[in-house]
Order: structure tokens, then C-alpha cells, then sequence
């Protein structure tokens, strides 16, 4: 243990409210690795702006627009896990707002052979980058490096956690929740609305992540729908019942709650997490799963959601079901990522001013 | 097989017309997935819009106009076999139209990994992107993916293939097309042409796919040259008897026809395809390869080409001929695909005009 | 050996002065192979124009000045060796001029896997773009794709050698002698200085090509400081008497010598050079080291380098100290590469130009 590893081991075991105060700057994001700086206002904000960006982007000259923002910025995807969607989507909104790219995908050719360390690492990329988006298969990764960055260096830059460890992932539960608003925009929102949340919940960390920004929105209610090997883990449980927010747990057959539900949330199992190998294959999940026949259960206005990869948990003929979000949902992705750019850098409120005077231009 | 399994191989065993069908629009492509759909107009179309791309970029302002037909498009380069030079020269073909690109070249970092179908990825690709460009070891993917993104997606961009399986390089026999008429400007273009084609001729998708091709110009005369266990397949000769296309083969040495041609087209073994590793090994090439001591055999309008990568079938020392034009080949599979992403978005009209008024202009 | 393996010994054997004549153009570097091309006129050259293009970007409106000097220019980055650091300040310096990027860094994805000559791939590179970055375990790699394109392409394109082989890094050694002279502004530039150079010395290019370059500057004294396993080779210590230029060999321990340095530049251990594995592990290093004690040693105004990556031969607790430039130097090499970019394509004169007006200008 060096004296970092000291220091941030105290940052780490400090306060929730501890953390946001280093990663947030006047009120406002300046880094995204937990979940938990995303509140209400927030997450409103990236709503609109996102909207806003989406309407801009029809017209060429919209999307120019967009591209004149942060022409001047360089990002650097540092993904040293495998990933096609989250990588390609952030690669997108940075290039929708202009900004150059490099990437560090293949750790076997950086700098870490030679025997770097990952601090040393991350502030190499600081030096030559605005931004750096990381995704990394060791926990805290993310949140060492913005720490380190915030406390250590004279240039710190914006760091934004594109999937650490087990845990976090809080631009995929930013992205769910923008998905929700927007399914539910004729029916006043996420409020008020049950939502199924069905497969690996125990591992899964888009659905721990999108569970935790519940208690921002009024009277939710929640059902786990798993078998007991993989139901939501109790440290969960409890966050609901200390906020308050209702839920209850279906271990049976997905069938059984389909009826109840305005969303139904689906994800893969994790095996990548198994602890010897090869026990996930044990578990039945048939009755986890949704297929053409359960359609006919699903309320008319109900939303089926998955943040992909799928498996089988989804049988591709539902795919055409005007009900299935699932494609929407994944280019909300690079939406929402370009409008969280956008708000980190500053450039949002010339965005949504852009939006009100074209909206108000009677021609055009 | 899954329910999309079975209607793509409905689609898959339809007519090349029913293909062609569903991959142009309005007599125009909008995939190009097949050498098929090049017929004598959109090759025409594209020598002259290359033409006239090449002499624009000759300046700065130029450049700059090309650059600013499609800034606001992204790209999507799906490499899943190694390529550099398909790669680069589809990669810079979109820069030089100011499309951005994205990446995906090493398997092992995507989420095929965590077992998601070939279509998952494809769709999740056209989330992001508004042109695929795709290589594929597995026959058959590029069409797959173009048929699944035209009937089963809201989205569907296009997608051109940059060599899928054994058969099709569709973009290479468009180039190698260009470069015949480029290099027969002068002397009224490819109709009424000798060309050799020498080589591994059984295996060898670019001269498989060029020979499709010459059923759009008049008096072509080909000699396939190889010894008889790479010679042209029999599927092919039938089709060239089909549209009357007049060959002869030499199966004993490229020497005793290099005089009659007015096109030489080398090419290398295709060993990567050997049943059993190394049987191409025990074939005697020595016949079929093309040194200096050749070069006196040639006829002094005569070009060499060969679609690289050369092993030794082209002596280094020939590089220096001035009929030796395999290098200016490569560099013309930029411009031509440049041409044919202008072309696939509809830009190929504003550049053409562009070009006129250049060339009218008295000043500048 | 083919012909251009004969023709390239003969020109690798011939003189440095030779090589210099065809690497450079006009008095003014064409390629950059051998730091031997850096001679004090080009490296004062770079110097002030990497402070103009430093000065100019900070602001948005000087940003896109500097990206359009070169928006109509392709890059490569060939990088056949492990690289985040050259490859990442190279890739950026591009972006700052405006210049596309398109990269090769994983070897099993090229072409020469298919049985290419390394001569053909440059050939290739240079057929798609107007700039080469380089990065190659082969020595000599540079050397011989700079004097190919030169002799024997009729399009011969820059090449910018990013590390070749044991010796050569001269942008590394570009970089540091910035560093060096930017950190001595005001005590009147690098001549007269003293210089620590600590660690690999034997093995490392990036020491070896910097005490090359020493020769440009005045009345500089040089400490090696090393076990004796690790000191500086014979070969460059024969150059150093030739210019007679003062150095000594310090074996025994840093601390001894760390009084009289105006800069010390410390090195990791090359252990990837071991002839057997292993061997550098058997040599006790300590004394060779710098740890938080010594800082009181140093002189006030001197400043402590490192190339990177570094493991534990400077202690991360020195990293807050103001002397420590290590970090800045590093962050100088996107600005000296992108001013050397400037300068090989010879937008030097308009950039100084744009920042003479800039200081000038009363507003703004």
C-alpha cells in the first residue's frame, strides 16, 4: 500500500454525501461514477435537454449545431472490458457534440505491460484529454481515478463511469430512466407506476442501479420477479424499505405479475459472475422468460425493457410488438450520454436556448 | 433456428432479383451487398463521380466542400476479419465526406462474447450509426444483416459489405472495375478488352466477383490462367457461356499468354481456405507468378493489376514498370467507395455540380 | 534478400550526414527518423512554435484556428508495439490540426497476417493517407519505410518515427530537450546546465537519443548515474569526447550527485531488453532511486523529469513536489508533436503569423 492507497481508502469508506461533494462542483455534475448524484433535478434536466437535442439533430443544420459546441474537447474511451453498446454509444455522443476521440480498448497495448501503474495511467490520459469515459472489471476503478484526479492533480478532468465492477453503472440507469419518462410522457411520467424488474437481480447491476434511483420519483412500485437463487440481495431490500418505496418479490413465474406491471424490466443472467463456473446452467429460468404468448397479459400501454445483451430472456417475435422499447431504449443511450456531455461541459443552456428559438421562429 | 433463421433462408434462396429488389430503392442502391447489383449505369455513375471527386480534392477548398457533405453521419466499421487495407480505405473515404467513425475490430472486446446474436449486434450497431460497413469470415452475414435491418427494423441504415465469407468483395470489383476503364481512358475503356486473370482463381473472391461483372461490357475476352487445381469454377464458366463471354484457359504457364493481353490480373493463394492445412504448399506456382524477365512479353498499352496482399507472385522489381498499376488500384479503392457512400446518401448530384461549375469557372 | 533488401543495406551503411539529406527537404525535415536530425535550429523552431500553438488554444476561437490549418490530411498510426502514451499524444496532436486519424495497432487484425512485406503494408499506408506515425520492435523499421517511400513510391508521404527498435525515440528526445529549455526560461535556457541521467542508461533509448542531442546546446555537463551493469554504453560516451562535451559516471548511489543538478532525469529499468529473463531483477537498485528524503537535496530551481511509464523509481509522494515536471513533460509531448506536425507540413509560418497578431491586437 502506498500512501494513495492509504488516502483513498479513507475517501472510500467516507459518506455517500462525501463523495457527491468531491464529484459534484457548485451544484452541478462535474464527474458520473455513482448513481447516487443522480437526483431528481438531474435526471428532469437530462430529460429536457436530451428531448431538446433529439429535436435539433433532424435538420443538418441542427446537427452542425450540435457539432460547434465542444469541437475544441478531446475524449479519451478507456474500456478495459469488453463492450460494443456502451462504447459505441458514448463514441457517438461525443461526436454529436463534436469532440475528437481515442480510444484504449486492448489493455495487452498500453502502457500497463511495462508495469504502470493505474493511477499513473489515468493521469497520463488527463494530460492529453478533456474528458475521460472508463470502464474498467475492477471495482472502484472509476471512483479512484476521479478521486485521484480531484485531489492529486493540477488539471483535473471529468470522468464518467461507463461500468465499474459488480456495482455501478449510472449511465445505464440514467439512460432507463430517461426511456420510463419518455414511454410515460401521456400518462404523467414514471410516477406512480409499477414496474417489473425480472432475471439476475442478484448480479445484475443495471437493475441495482436503476433500483436505487426509485426513491426519486412518488409512489413506485416495484416487483422482483426471479427464482430465490437470484432475487434481489437483501442490502437492496432494506434501501427500500428506508425510503420507503414498495416493492414484493415473485419467485414463482413471471406470468403471475405480468398483468400488474406499466414496465417490465428483463435482463440476462450474469455468469460471467459465477463462482465456480457453470452453476448459473443449474437454475431453471424458464418461467423468467417472455415469449409471443404472454403479449395478450401485458397492459396496452405497458413498456418491455432490456439493457441488453439479450439472450433468450426476450424471444426475438416480440421484438415487433409496438410494446417492445427495448431498440429505443439502447439509442436512448447515446441521447442521454450526449446531453450529460453536454451538461458537464457547460454547453446546455446554449443548447436549450438553440431549441426555444427554432421552436419560436415561425419559419424554418 | 429461430423464427428469423427461417425467413432469411426463405429470402436467402429467392432469386438474385428478389435480392436486388430489396437491397436498391428507386433505382438506386442502398445497400450494397452483392457484385450483382453493379450494373453498367451505377458503374458508369460511379467512375464518373469518382472522377470528379479525385479532381475536386485537388485543393484545399475542395476538400472542404467534400468534407461538408455528410458531417453530420456516423459510421460503423465492423471489421471481424483481419483487414487493413479494406479498412483504411473505407474509413478514409468516409472521412473524406466528413463521416465519422466508430470501430469494432476485435471480437473479443464485443458482446458477441457474452452470447449475443449476430443480429443483437447489427441492430445495436444501426442504433448508433447510419451506414454499416461490415467484413465477415461467415458467408452470407453481410446479406443477413442488410435483409434483417430492411424488413425487421424502423431504422434501417445501410449497410455495405466489405467482403463477407468466400464469394462476395462487391467494393473490390467496383474498383477493379474503375481502374480498367481509368487505365483504358484513352483507349476507348474496357469494352473489346483481353484480361488475364492468374492465380488461385478457385478461391479468390475478387476474381470471382470481376468476373460477374464483365457481362456489362461488350467483346471481353478472358484468360484464366492457373494450374488445374486453382482453376475458375465450373459455376462460373457456366455463367460466362450463359452471357456468352468469350475464355480460354491455360493451365501450363502465364508466359504463353501474357502477349494477347491488355489487362494482367495476379492474384495470391487463398491458403487460409485450404481444407487441409498446406496442401496449397505442394502445388508448383513457379509457372504462374510474373517477373522482370516477363515484363519485354507485354504489350506497351498492357496494365498489371493485382488486388494485394502479393505474396511473390509480383516481383518487387516490377513495381518500378510503368505499366505496373496495382498501386494506383489500391489507392482508387478509396476514391471508388468514396463515391459510393456519396452516391448511397444522395450526394453524388451536389458533387457533380460542384465539379461543373468548377470547371466552367475562368477564375480559380 | 530481394533487390530492395540489397538497396536499403547499402543506404543504412551509409553516413548519417547521407540519411539526413534524404529525411530531410529544403533545409526542413520531411520525415523524423534519427534524433541526429534535430539539429538547435529546428529544435528552437519547435520550441517557439509549440509556446504560440499553446497560447493560441486557449481559447475555443484559437482551437479552431489551429484545426483548420490541416482538416484536409489523413493520418496513420502504425503502432506494432505496446503504446498508450506516444499513441495517445500523437493521435491528439492530430485532432489538434484538424487531421483524421485512422489507426493499426493490433498486428493479428492486419494484412501481414495474410504473408505481406512489411514494404508493401507502408506502401499501402502511404496510399491512403499523408502522414505515417510509427511505432515498430524491428530497429530500423522507420528508417527503412521513410527511405522506401522516398526512393521507390512516386507519393511518398511523411513518416514520423514514434520508437524503433533499442535506439531510436527522437520525438521523445524533441520533447524532453522542450521540457528542459521551458523549465530553465528564466535562467537563461538549457546551455550551462548540469544534467542527471538515472536508471537503464544502457538500454534506454529515450536517454541515449536525449544525450545525442546535447551536442546543440552549451558548456553542458552530464552525470550518469547507474550501476555499472546499467551505464551509459561506450559508444555514446566515445560521441560525448568527440564533442567534447563534460560528463561523469556516478555508480555508487544518486544521492552522492543529486546537489549538483540543475535536472535530473530519472528511467525505469528496460527488463523487456533482458537477453535471459530475469537478469535485471538479480541488480539492487536502491541506491538508484528517488524517494521524498532526497527532495532537500535538490536545488531549488531544479527540476526532476521521467519518460514514463514509471514503476517505483520515483516515489508517488515526489509527484506534489513543484520541482517534479514529469507530469507537464509528458502533457508537452501532444504540444511538441503537433508543433512538429505543423512543421512538417509547413503551416509553421501561418500559425506564428495568426499568434503574432493575436499579441498584438490591443482587444480580444
Amino acid at each position: 500500500m502506498n500512501i494513495l492507497d492509504q488516502e483513498f481508502q479513507q475517501f472510500h469508506h467516507s459518506s455517500t454525501a462525501n463523495k457527491i461533494e468531491l464529484f459534484n462542483r457548485d451544484n452541478h455534475l462535474f464527474d458520473l461514477i455513482l448513481s447516487q448524484q443522480l437526483d431528481r433535478k438531474v435526471l428532469d434536466h437530462i430529460y429536457h435537454l436530451t428531448c431538446a437535442m433529439r429535436k435539433i439533430s433532424k435538420s443538418k443544420k441542427g446537427h452542425l449545431f450540435l457539432q460547434n459546441r465542444l469541437p475544441h474537447k478531446r475524449a479519451i474511451l478507456y474500456f478495459a472490458q469488453p463492450s460494443s453498446r456502451t462504447f459505441l454509444s458514448f463514441e457517438s455522443a461525443c461526436h454529436l457534440l463534436g469532440i475528437k476521440t481515442s480510444d484504449i480498448r486492448d489493455l495487452s497495448l498500453s502502457s500497463e505491460v511495462k508495469g504502470e501503474s493505474s493511477d499513473d495511467t489515468i493521469r497520463t490520459f488527463s494530460s492529453y484529454a478533456h474528458l475521460i469515459v472508463m470502464r474498467h472489471p475492477v471495482g472502484n476503478m472509476a471512483e479512484r481515478s476521479a478521486w485521484l484526479l480531484n485531489t492529486h492533480s493540477n488539471r483535473p478532468v471529468p470522468i464518467l463511469n461507463g461500468g465499474s465492477g459488480h456495482d455501478q453503472h449510472p449511465t445505464q440507469a440514467m439512460l432507463d430512466i430517461y426511456t420510463l419518462q419518455r414511454s410515460f410522457s401521456s400518462l404523467e411520467g414514471l410516477d406512480g407506476k409499477t414496474i417489473i424488474m425480472c432475471g439476475d437481480l442478484k448480479r445484475g447491476r443495471t437493475v441495482r442501479s436503476l433500483t436505487y434511483l426509485m426513491k426519486n420519483y412518488n409512489n413506485i412500485s416495484l416487483i422482483f420477479v426471479a427464482p430465490p437463487q437470484f432475487q434481489m440481495g437483501e442490502d437492496l431490500l432494506e434501501y427500500l424499505n428506508l425510503h420507503q418505496i414498495q416493492y414484493s418479490i415473485e419467485s414463482e413465474s413471471l406470468k403471475n405479475v405480468l398483468p400488474q406491471a406499466d414496465a417490465i424490466y428483463m435482463t440476462r443472467v450474469q455468469d460471467e459472475h459465477d463462482q465456480q463456473k457453470g452453476e448459473s446452467a443449474q437454475i431453471d429460468l424458464s418461467n423468467f422468460k417472455l415469449s409471443v404468448d404472454d403479449l395478450p397479459l401485458i397492459k396496452e400501454h405497458g413498456v418491455i425493457l432490456h439493457p441488453f445483451p439479450r439472450r433468450d430472456e426476450i424471444d426475438v417475435e416480440v421484438d415487433r410488438d409496438p410494446r417492445a422499447k427495448y431498440w429505443r431504449q439502447e439509442r436512448n443511450g447515446m441521447w442521454t450520454r450526449a446531453a450529460l456531455i453536454a451538461h458537464i461541459f457547460g454547453v446546455d443552456g446554449e443548447i436549450l436556448n438553440y431549441f426555444e428559438e427554432q421552436s419560436d421562429s415561425p419559419t424554418d
